[in-house]
């Protein structure tokens, strides 16, 4: 720990908040509702001790952010759905800022986050990780809303390639996004990480400048590269997604790299 | 009709053989089986009796050619199996030329194509335009072999964003071969038009060099511009899924616009 301690002692000092990815960082899910991951229970009440502020930001879109917190509380995790950003209460910040009318094509699970909004004849579609709903039948279904609007909108809650579940690996919303893209010949909009906007709103919500809020996320592109594009520091752990080979990564470089969240939190608080 | 005809004297009279897009210049497509594009049973009686050289390019590859030639034999038209260029047939050379073993991910009617071709042990996948079979679990079977091997090999027979069937507007293989290759980030390897290699074959077939030869097309990418680049006339039909926004497209200029197939061949065989 001696490495990562001191490549960060120079700028941890200035810290003033925490950003912490979850899946992956706090927990390992999978088909059985997932695992903690050692140490990022007692991690979490370490930040909350410390009078460091905290946020969660996740791009979990296949549950309610109630439904998410409730299986983190009932893993140990002190954490509440008012410290949680995520990509669909974004997204409906969005749809109302622009009267947009979506056309959902999201995890049964996720519908609700949308129960305030006008879904009647949709001028555009909202794309989250719908896991068993990405039927051939509702791909068209969703190309057809798109392909027939004059200037077709496409928001994606996350750009994700894949994740791995307990029974293998699974294609991630990117890559449907990606699908509907080249179909209609049109750029989607990403809500949720690395969007700058979503780091941006996470950060307005803590109320810590970038300057001096540290990222922590597996995620080498979604969290390191995202938030390090808003101006914060950014730490990968080894754990989640984590792949040795993400140390070579053409263009993104971590601030520091950490074992695990408690290592990360070990070496935050030592500086303070 | 003056207008293509004078468009076309300077050159068209050099011309000794046609390449026909098949679905939306021979007939139109549906869930009943389709039906032939008035005037287009004749007009390919007409270019076999003037002599000129004729074979049909298509990128169907939801049935075998066998099946597809019989449809088309049905609705009258004079066409044989070994007449017709398509996709898997070029796959095939493909996958025995490099030693790959394909999982197939296309329509169950196309599946007779690769029957010669070994498929145990897949060191690559083959995505065609799979219908009712692109589900969420061959989607992520395919993704899972494909991320599995060292080099990941993708062959994709064509590259269509859509095409509108008797029930709607359906997503071509070209979405899903986006999805896939964002997944793994890997470049698909397109067999079918517009690849170069796949109208070379074609002409090579009929014996006839580009300069000599025109190729009839309802798709200003695939037909008109992939024929172009291949050193080709080609002539677009307002038939199938020409659209008037079509005449407009940023890079891809046909030779000449036509109404219909009858047209092309009375301009034609009016030069000769």
């Amino acid at each position: 720990a001696a490495g990562p301690g001191r490549a960060m002692a120079a700028w941890a000092r200035a810290v003033r908040g925490l950003l912490l990815d979850v899946s992956g960082v706090l927990y390992d899910s999978g088909g059985d509702g997932g695992a903690p991951i050692a140490g990022s229970v007692e991690a979490v009440r370490r930040i909350k001790a410390s009078g460091l502020k905290l946020r969660f930001c996740t791009n979990e879109t296949q549950a309610t952010r109630e439904k998410f917190v409730k299986k983190l509380q009932g893993m140990g995790f002190d954490i509440s759905v008012a410290e949680v950003t995520a990509p669909a209460p974004a997204a409906c910040r969005i749809l109302k800022e622009r009267s947009l009318r979506p056309h959902l094509l999201v995890h049964n699970d996720l519908v609700p986050e949308f129960a305030e909004v006008d879904k009647a004849n949709p001028n555009c579609v909202v794309i989250g990780d719908a896991a068993e709903n990405f039927t051939y039948a509702n791909l068209n279904e969703a190309f057809r809303v798109l392909i027939g609007l004059e200037k077709p909108v496409l928001i994606s809650l996350g750009r994700g390639r894949y994740y791995k579940e307990t029974d293998g690996l699974k294609l991630d919303v990117g890559a449907y996004m990606k699908a509907l893209e080249y179909a209609c010949d049109v750029q989607a909009e990403v809500v949720g990480k690395p969007a700058k906007m979503f780091f941006e709103s996470a950060l307005a919500e803590m109320g810590v400048p970038p300057q001096q809020a540290i990222m922590i996320g597996d995620d080498i592109v979604n969290d390191v590269g995202g938030a390090q594009q808003c101006g914060m520091r950014a730490l990968q752990v080894r754990t989640g997604k984590y792949r040795p080979c993400d140390e070579n990564h053409p263009h993104v470089k971590p601030d520091a790299y950490v074992n695990n969240l408690a290592e990360a939190v070990d070496i935050i608080l030592q500086q303070l």
